[in-house]
């Protein structure tokens, strides 16, 4: 991580281009997520988006999207969205609920971005859709932000 | 589905076969419990117990039990415990908070039980923990109770 | 009501005169609002703004607005944007986040709108500011809508 | 607050007492608590009690118990029992449930003990019941804890 702890601002150029480099970095070790196939777009300092196509391995007992599935894919948006500003944000506690079923072939898309934020804690907000734009999940998370960074000095 | 709507009340022996036959019924169309590697124990009215393995597909870009598996078997385990009772009970809220990571090779066990319930809507309370005991997820979860029975009449 | 079960749907004057009165009989009987006083605004079927200044008596330990205060408020808000549309919805569960503390004097306003809805279940969010726009609380409701009309026939 | 940072461990008798004396001092300014009719009892490091009887100006739109004031009573027995340890916690989410209306002339006690914490976090559970021993609020909370004591030195 090239930010150093009391230098001048980062220009807008420089946090951008950090965001993408941790969430990279995260992707290329988040075997859950590649099991998933989620694909990652929009990142930005506080936000980020995630997509996957609802898969037969992916149903539940009633044969539509387990909600473990539509969690993780809401869960991985937050993570990436709430670790895209330089030290690590570990997850404390999040909601979910379920306005409609997904079911097989949908291709669902979670947008996440921050509410609020203190020093040390902030709030996310997660809407998960269908290709249809139907609302299949609000979800809320909440991190504790870290002193550690992502990405060491230099790199 | 055996139970007449106003027939005599079933015997604790039927309930308990009942809860057996549906979780069994579900397990059979669950691929997501299947992939993650979910065995069911403990099934009785109300109550069910999951037990999955970390596998590294499951690790998140932290190298740690991606949020979405602990909550996945968290979900599974209440989904089989709210549906023990013959009518389909849909999950309406979750929550979860996350005290410790879990880690690759852990044994994580899920023990969902009902803490209170209407005519419409119950509220369970899942615990998820380590081989060592170490509480890594606190779960709660509503259902809505639909009047759909699981299983056909004489099945 | 004079909404007929079966009858022609009601017009939007119709539906904002109803929204509006159920709101006003619900506020006569609610002694725990006026006691906060509440006070309610922009009232519209399935959403609602309520409004309160924060008095000494609603501090806490630490000498700023006690949590049950502004969830208080949120919560009447959620109450009464969720019963606007005729029938009697109930509270099931609700998850509300701190992002910043409220103080004496402070004039707090909650928002509520519905973000999702089924026939039986609907899903609200509140938002609680300060007189500043400060946000310090974000408020999630989930209802059941039971079959009870509000008012009664001819009303 | 007598607790040295890196002084010999406290007694049982010297944790106890130091929980007593945090919960007096946060009651001597806590006005919302006494406004309720609040009372505390069993104070323990990491739990507390708080009891209250459902008054007529705590009744909501329906005439049985608002929801906030069943929120704030879980909230105060949540607050007393996370700050009984040293330092100041400070409450950042909270999740209730509602199995069962309370009604005027109720007497409700909350019960609030942790269920597990790290260095930075707590999570806490507390149950709500009437004097029958009905279930009527469920609640989770979360604390962030800061490194701020309660109390100076030598008091």
């Amino acid at each position: 991580m090239t930010k150093p702890p009391k230098g001048p601002p980062l220009s807008d150029a420089e946090l951008q281009a950090n965001a993408e480099r941790i969430v990279a970095h995260m992707l290329t070790r988040d075997g859950f997520s590649k099991w998933l196939g989620v694909s990652v777009s929009n990142v930005k300092p506080a936000e980020a988006t995630c997509t996957l196509t609802v898969r037969p391995e992916m149903l539940n007992g009633f044969g539509v999207c387990h909600g473990g599935v539509t969690f993780a894919l809401a869960d991985s948006a937050f993570a990436f969205a709430s670790n895209t500003q330089g030290n690590v944000a570990m997850s404390i506690d999040n909601q979910i609920s379920y306005p409609a079923p997904a079911r097989e072939g949908d291709v669902l898309t979670a947008t996440a971005r921050e509410e609020s934020g203190t020093d040390r804690l902030a709030f996310y907000r997660v809407d998960v859709k269908t290709q249809a734009g139907t609302l299949v999940a609000i979800f809320k998370g909440t991190v504790y932000k870290t002193r550690t960074p992502h990405l060491p000095e230099g790199t």
